[in-house]
């Protein structure tokens, strides 16, 4: 292992999260904050300052180290990446005053980083969203930019180029290629990529904002937010009630489409912006399937709601009569997407839906988005290799003697990256369920809230569930006194278990596979 | 599909039910039932008297029928057997009075032949257990038993004849084998497993009956039902507080070294016995996980509820003061080698534990016992499996180059089997969180009754899991009205809710490919 090596390429990542706290400093400068237990300024300052001498650190560390870099150097700098970024973007929201402890911080660090979005503001020490300084708000959402982008490059650009990944089905054929070979094309890939980011970031912020200015609904700063954090599939907003708050159909239409590009691959995206033809993406299997089961979710969602669902004054600013089937559609299509591109918006209190809608939604929390996305999860690329694998067992299981070949746009998809393909879907579920058990020892979390959060955090969504009972008509309260739903936060929870929950963000976010590294017996030795 | 000759073996089935309920009849004939709603016999009347002309009717359609026989047609006997059996062991139930709805008799005894142990007593508008004539009990009783032999004489004598499994693994190499090649080593196999199988269910008879004669903690009549259904790792008791009445360390003792034998394969048991060298089942990995993984359950939940518990009112006689290390132990034991052998006997209320001891039990729920046992779950054999596989893929996406087999003792796995055992996975989990969805439109049953129902009947448990909140101190109480927990039933349920549940224990009992064939596009045609 060549660590010179790493500790270089980590210094370079920790001086970039530098300059960026840097030139918040000036923004927060600027900043008139009314309460005096806020200190923005002071926050960035220790950030920048902390990060700039790991920086330093490192790169002394790393002088004169060898290029060549090899598959398990580039999975431990990623790896390794997500948690020193999370340890130095955390310092600002603790050092400033806005968040109660270093934990917190942490924890929206790495929610951000991993594009999770669960946030512990309003809960536990922390204050309510809408009480923070614009400062602290834009450097939440940044960061949710910064890991939407970030892992885009990771999993198409970086990890493919070091023969880790190939076709985004995890087939692990080639080891290490001298880094200078493969520099044009990478950087090629990764300039189209970063435009298209950038573009439809821009897009979204500027329907946002002139819909705001002649509405009222959201400012210019509050568009920028909310740009930044759906093209990350983020879910930060800077509403206390999150985008119910907004209270918008027009909204809610555009964050739907534009959730849903981000949740699709952005290379397939690239190429049919090129190609000007959006028959294009009908050509993958991958996009349709994540269409369908987009459709289908929003549909059964809708029928659930329609037909169970009655009257239920929510958390958000209106009563939602379910007995409307319009109204059903509107909030079904918003959180089935919001959950299944693991954005985590809300603009329902979906855990007090009734149980089937509710289980839906969970079962949406697994699939995630399209590989090459910005979206977490398990990925619809695996489950539509997974669907066709099991009708093929069943197939195979009545008669053996067929003779089949499983397919994939027309490739052949090998034995060994089948087989990887299920190992990750019995990773997935195993520290889903191992990291509810973890977080089951936290009083106040249930069965239901455990799991979900395990799973959320996992697929990086965001909220989760907690079990709730009604308390009179339309009205529901959660049974035990966290609420980790979409209207609550993860501010409760004890320290330790908002750690093991940002460990499972980063682990889900890199796709367990590329951390497994850093506890391989062989890694730490020289 | 020879359909002739499914019906002639079909046909076999009824007449064999039909058989057993005619000396049922006898038996009833002679008890003195008070309650004069209970008629016993007038119940096996009528269901021996359907079963006849259910046989009748199938024996002349198969008149004549060739007695070749492929893969098809024993998948679809076997897995239509369950289904007919189900129908008419449950009229008794029925026509007897003593179960509300004839889907209630339909539940008990499917849950009953699938050795799952599930019942509708004492819940809906069924009688609690100890109010129901001694016929009804046995028979319930002797129905588990016969399911547990039959289990195992399906997987392990006639489907590996058939060329369905290859050493239980799914193997799926060969196709029809013509049965009179076969006759001569099936009859002999089968001889000696059911020699065994009857051997431990009267030693363990025996044992209950004379520590009952002695200590007056159950009679003769509870001894024999106990051990009917201990040995099919059924759980159906003949005490409403099921082994929890009795209150005795002895027969908990007793009853787990049982449970654990028959959640053991019985082709290695009896070769030890042969063999007369306990030694022999530590050459077997799969026996050795299964002892280490419910020694590490044990200690696991026993720590738990030691440094959680505090003192808690059970549902069963005593107080349960869970400061005492070794009441914790007893518990533990007792819980978990029940859950993991699938037998669902209860002698505390595991719902009212700590969330983390929750959690285990439902994932003991999952892992069920060994193959060619009569438990159910998705066997430790193929946990083996999947965990080797695991740490295979992890190495192999470090070091893409190493060549590595996967073996379970000694034999080489071959790629298609590990991958018909990873597809089985996916299908268990996938099934168990769909069933779960059906059952969440129960109202009353929120997210963990409906997926713990859901597994406990895909695994054949037996009890599930309730959402419970404290009441007081050591007292709980459900969220929702129907209690599927230990103490509970599921009279409860709706009557369509009964049918898909008892439809999921047929899936899970028959390991869920058998009976795919009934939903095979082709196997209906002639």
């Amino acid at each position: 292992m060549n660590f010179a090596q790493v500790a270089r390429l980590l210094a370079g990542f920790a001086l970039f999260f530098s300059v960026v706290q840097c030139c918040m400093i000036g923004i927060a400068w600027f900043e008139v904050v009314e309460n005096p237990e806020f200190r923005p300024v002071h926050g960035f300052v220790w950030g920048a300052g902390v990060g700039l001498a790991i920086a330093l650190g490192l790169g002394l560390w790393g002088r004169g180290a060898s290029h060549e870099f090899f598959r398990r150097e580039s999975l431990l700098v990623v790896g390794l990446a997500w948690f020193v970024a999370g340890a130095l973007g955390g310092i600002p929201f603790w050092a400033s005053g806005t968040y109660g402890t270093y934990a917190d911080g942490i924890f929206e660090c790495i929610s951000g980083l991993t594009t999770t979005g669960a946030s512990v503001c309003g809960s536990g020490d922390n204050h309510a969203i809408e009480d923070l300084p614009r400062s602290i708000l834009l450097w939440r959402s940044l960061v949710q930019w910064i890991g939407g982008i970030g892992i885009i490059l990771v999993f198409i650009v970086l990890l493919p180029a070091m023969g880790v990944t190939g076709k985004n089905l995890l087939a692990s054929e080639q080891v290490g290629v001298s880094n200078d070979d493969i520099r044009p094309s990478m950087r090629l890939q990764a300039r189209s990529l970063f435009r298209l980011y950038v573009g439809l970031t821009a897009c979204l912020a500027l329907i946002l904002w002139i819909h705001g200015h002649f509405t009222g609904t959201q400012t210019g700063f509050d568009s920028i937010c909310h740009a930044f954090t759906t093209m990350a599939t983020g879910g930060f907003s800077t509403n206390n009630l999150s985008i119910g708050g907004l209270d918008s159909v027009f909204v809610e239409c555009v964050l739907i489409v534009f959730m849903f590009l981000a949740g699709s691959n952005f290379v397939l995206l690239s190429h049919a912006i090129r190609g000007r033809s959006i028959g294009r993406l009908f050509q993958s299997a991958e996009f349709k399937l994540y269409l369908k089961l987009v459709i289908g979710l929003i549909l059964a969602v809708t029928l659930i709601l329609w037909i169970e669902g009655g009257t239920m004054i929510d958390h958000a600013t209106t009563d939602r009569d379910y007995d409307d089937p319009l109204r059903c559609l509107r909030d079904a299509a918003f959180q089935v997407v919001s959950i299944i591109t693991t954005t985590g918006y809300g603009t329902a209190d979906f855990q007090n839906w009734p149980h089937a809608a509710v289980m839906l939604i969970f079962l949406t929390m697994f699939f995630g988005g399209c590989t090459g996305s910005t979206a977490g999860g398990y990925k619809i690329l695996r489950l539509f290799v997974v669907g066709r694998l099991l009708s093929f067992t069943a197939r195979k299981f009545i008669r053996p003697k067929s003779v089949e070949k499983l397919k994939l746009d027309d490739d052949v998809v090998p034995n060994s990256v089948v087989s990887s393909i299920l190992a990750l879907f019995v990773m997935w579920v195993s520290l889903t369920f191992f990291g509810g058990v973890a977080l089951s020892f936290v009083d106040g979390l249930s069965f239901s809230s455990a799991l979900s959060t395990s799973l959320s955090m996992m697929s990086c969504v965001g909220p989760a569930i907690s079990e709730v009972v009604p308390t009179g008509p339309g009205t529901f309260e959660t049974v035990w006194p966290i609420n980790v739903g979409p209207y609550g936060g993860f501010g409760d929870l004890p320290s330790w278990a908002k750690l093991v929950a940002a460990f499972e963000m980063v682990l889900g976010r890199l796709e367990i596979l590329a951390p497994i590294v850093l506890f391989a017996p062989g890694t730490w030795r020289r």
